[in-house]
């Protein structure tokens, strides 16, 4: 029995809640994800998902929303 | 023969472009308003409209996008 699976990333760029909120739905369309928490201030966010997410996956949608995965 | 009539707003609070579109959205939503021209560094709100607008209508639309005029 497995639980799920959570991750960590650092996003740059993001300045408001309106910036949160775009980040957060383009990593909730990745099937897997099922949860996702910002912390605009960090710019930390931590993604909950069923299985393991490809990190090109996650960057991916962090570039969709027009903001970047900070390294 | 009277022409549309501008006036300029300062709008405090907005930090991207997604602050922008909402503060624009609101904006037009008042059924004068032709136009919405935002300068994002300054916070300069220029409308155009097709008669005068009440200032109280821009406040309160200001407001409803989440933001504040400036004095």
């Amino acid at each position: 029995m497995t639980g799920p699976t959570l991750s960590t990333w650092h996003v740059s760029g993001m300045t408001c809640g309106h910036c949160v909120a775009s980040v957060t739905e383009e990593l909730l369309d990745i099937p897997e994800v099922s949860a996702v928490d910002v912390t605009l201030e960090s710019g930390e966010v931590v993604v909950t998902s069923t299985a393991p997410v490809e990190p090109a996956a996650i960057e991916a949608a962090v570039t969709e929303a027009g903001y970047a995965l900070a390294r």
